[in-house]
């Protein structure tokens, strides 16, 4: 299936396709060029609409750019899996259908871990993968919004719509509260063609995933090491949400990551600088050395 | 006074500067640009022979680089302070009397304590700073020579001349180890005008000023929050002598810090990874953007 023609998040048509194992994907796909396409995998409740075009469009000129709805997210069929290995498996029959063999990844929170695990599951699905604001199995303090820090933005009802992530997705300097703001712009311009936001019941589930991840067996992280692609880990280094020392857990246990970290910067730091978060990643992702060094 | 017109570190001439402190400063000058002077700050008993040319050299495309020995170091005159407060003053009477106002600067591990204490002292002397391997005051496990890790490869007497450094800045892996001799390499084809190496009168007096630096009054690593600088902080994820936890203490408590970190090195990622570094490095420095990010 081609691409479609236009290099925006902003105007990119939705595109269903059926799996083998009978749900229909919602997703968006656009740019063109010779790197491998980039799959996008998001945040908790996020659906297509919250990909910033100003992340996705930059990375779309000289690949292709593919966004998607895990099961039960936006337009996507089926219901949210409970687990992060659940979820693993619909981006893989997902990229099946495609016909995409192998691709690059941005996992940016919640995508991170189902990035992570996919990857276990199957090592040939990606070249190089970016992890953004996520956390490896057995991370601390993963998405505890009842925490007084998150709960007091959640909580207030003078946060309407996007506002609240304004708050928790950027931290409380004039700075980057003005990137946030400029960020709810930017993801409010398409007006036409949206995903349904998200109700309880696809945070009810993905919340249990992420308490599941919290656990671990065995030695922590041991599992990490055994993944020697290419990752560019980001953080910000105020992230409420993910906290940034499961960023310096994975960039410390993967055979082969760079870690990049942002000042004044919470859980949405690739929103806050997306022209050095762009630029960096693109760097990144046209390098085919063996070494995550760029 | 002019740049010589070589750009490289195997072949620039050393140069002697008398400074109104009475102190006489070695140093090299190469390079050439519009962007400002670049000085690089050496680690524990290195002189101007340890800086590799694989990072000298590329950043002398664009800017004038000044490599320089401290007081009591290679042949500058005088005894080696004992504290990193003490060491601080040299650079900066040094760049006084090239009247030189305003640099941008590299310090590693010991010269990124004394490029922290020299903004401190006084903020106006560095418009952006590249810290390499270094640490805060009240940084923890500060090159620590006794313990075991580093003792090993410092007590074996299979160890001669440059052999020790690449037991020590580089991590035990194949690869690791043959960055480690393409580095002895290249810092070895300087041949004449060479410095004379450190011996244990040096290494004494800086071994006191790492113990001091450990010490800390007040709130730890409060001290970084008034330094509003742009900084690139740069360590290797498996650093044994100033541990990369020092780094991420650094880029959570500077103001505008964004932090790499290399996989699979560890106290020399700069020599790991000289191509990365340097293009990092250079595209940081030539950003002149308030923000770190880049």
């Amino acid at each position: 299936m081609p691409s479609t023609r236009t290099g925006s998040n902003t105007t990119a048509s939705t595109q269903f396709i059926q799996a083998k194992n009978g749900h229909s994907y919602a997703h968006r796909r656009f740019g063109s060029g010779a790197a491998l396409p980039l799959l996008c995998l998001q945040h908790f409740t996020g659906t297509l609409d919250n990909w910033d075009p100003a992340v996705t469009d930059p990375l779309a000129s000289g690949r292709e750019v593919i966004l998607f709805d895990n099961a039960g997210v936006g337009r996507s069929t089926g219901d949210v899996p409970d687990t992060i290995a659940g979820m693993a498996g619909h981006p893989m029959a997902f990229l099946d259908a495609l016909g995409i063999t192998t691709c690059d990844v941005i996992g940016y929170s919640l995508g991170g871990m189902v990035a992570l695990q996919m990857v276990q599951d199957r090592p040939s699905i990606f070249r190089r993968m970016i992890l953004v604001g996520t956390a490896p199995r057995g991370g601390e303090d993963i998405m505890h919004l009842e925490k007084p820090s998150l709960a007091k933005h959640l909580q207030d009802p003078a946060n309407r719509g996007y506002d609240v992530l304004r708050k928790i997705f950027f931290t409380s300097s004039a700075a980057s509260q003005a990137a946030g703001e400029a960020f709810i712009r930017r993801i409010s311009e398409r007006k036409d063609d949206l995903d349904p936001p998200s109700g309880p019941k696809v945070a009810g589930a993905q919340m249990a995933a992420f308490r599941e991840w919290e656990q671990f067996r065995g030695q922590r992280f041991a599992d990490l090491r055994a993944i020697r692609h290419p990752a560019l880990v980001v953080n910000g280094v105020d992230d409420e949400m993910i906290p940034v020392s499961n960023s310096y857990r994975l960039s410390e246990n993967l055979a082969n990551a760079v870690l990049l970290t942002y000042p004044d910067a919470g859980h949405g730091s690739l929103f806050q600088y997306p022209e050095s978060f762009t630029r960096q990643a693109a760097a990144f992702l046209s390098s085919d050395s063996e070494s995550a060094a760029f």
